[in-house]
């Protein structure tokens, strides 16, 4: 038995950006509960050169839609880096969500071989279809997933391993 | 073209515990480099009711190895968690590697379909095997990989998201 680039992708990815909009959302009620401005929680960050609350989020849905970009001959949105406010970054991933819902199995049938080719600052990484996901977008994923939790939890928010990994009886 | 649970499994634990051995080497550089005690970055942590850098790693091996344990066969070494250095936190990871490099293909060939039940202090959750690697082994593993990132981050250790993702051209 064995797992398609789609069972291995998409769920995980709407999965965890359903986590993420549930950690927003008790951040929003701790930052009212709490008189902090949202803001300050969306430009927190763990090191002065990491991205903030807000460049996280960001990079989880560019992640996403990413691979189907990559993996897919669909068309992808683009979103600018622009939101200020937790109810903005909400939209955002509400709309990436919207966005992965569109594709099929079908879309990703024949992903696993196909060539991709990441370009990073300083580096040009060539790998296939199946290494890309394994070795970039669920790496890359969960990263910017966990940090996005750890400065929340770092400035106080309260929520635990179970909204994270949000599993049900 | 599908993966098998093996392909999505063992190869990118043991990539996974491969960085975290990378992490802590510079984190020790770094410790001797400034005059700090090996010992505070082994104890630090993210908010005071978190794990600390040691728990994270800690975690990170009894995620890898609970795999093996719950979807194999296989008896899983036990590793009790009394760490105090950087130094036994990377023995701590390469036992664990050792152990996972025993394991082949054959030995998780069925296991997509076997039933996992995860027993939380207040929650009991059956998956099957599938289930069980796509919600809980990959977003936990990563979960506390990045997290000890994080905290290193939030400590000065010079690591960046290269080291992290490890790709190569």
């Amino acid at each position: 038995m064995a797992l398609t680039m789609y069972q291995l992708s998409i769920p995980a990815l709407i999965r965890g950006l359903g986590v993420l909009t549930k950690l927003l959302d008790k951040a929003e009620a701790f930052a009212r509960d709490n008189g902090i401005s949202s803001g300050d929680l969306v430009n927190a960050r763990l090191a002065p050169d990491m991205l903030t609350l807000a460049g996280q989020v960001q990079r989880v849905s560019d992640t996403s839609k990413g691979l189907v970009g990559r993996l897919t001959s669909i068309e992808v949105p683009r979103f600018p880096d622009e939101e200020k406010t937790l109810d903005e970054l909400r939209q955002r991933i509400a709309n990436t969500v919207a966005f992965l819902e569109t594709v099929r199995p079908v879309d990703l049938e024949d992903s696993a071989s196909r060539q991709v080719v990441l370009n990073f600052p300083t580096l040009k990484v060539t790998l296939t279809g199946e290494e890309y996901l394994l070795r970039f977008v669920l790496p890359n994923f969960y990263f910017h997933l966990t940090t996005a939790y750890d400065i929340l939890r770092h400035n106080g928010v309260p929520i635990g391993k179970g909204d994270f990994l949000s599993l049900t009886a």
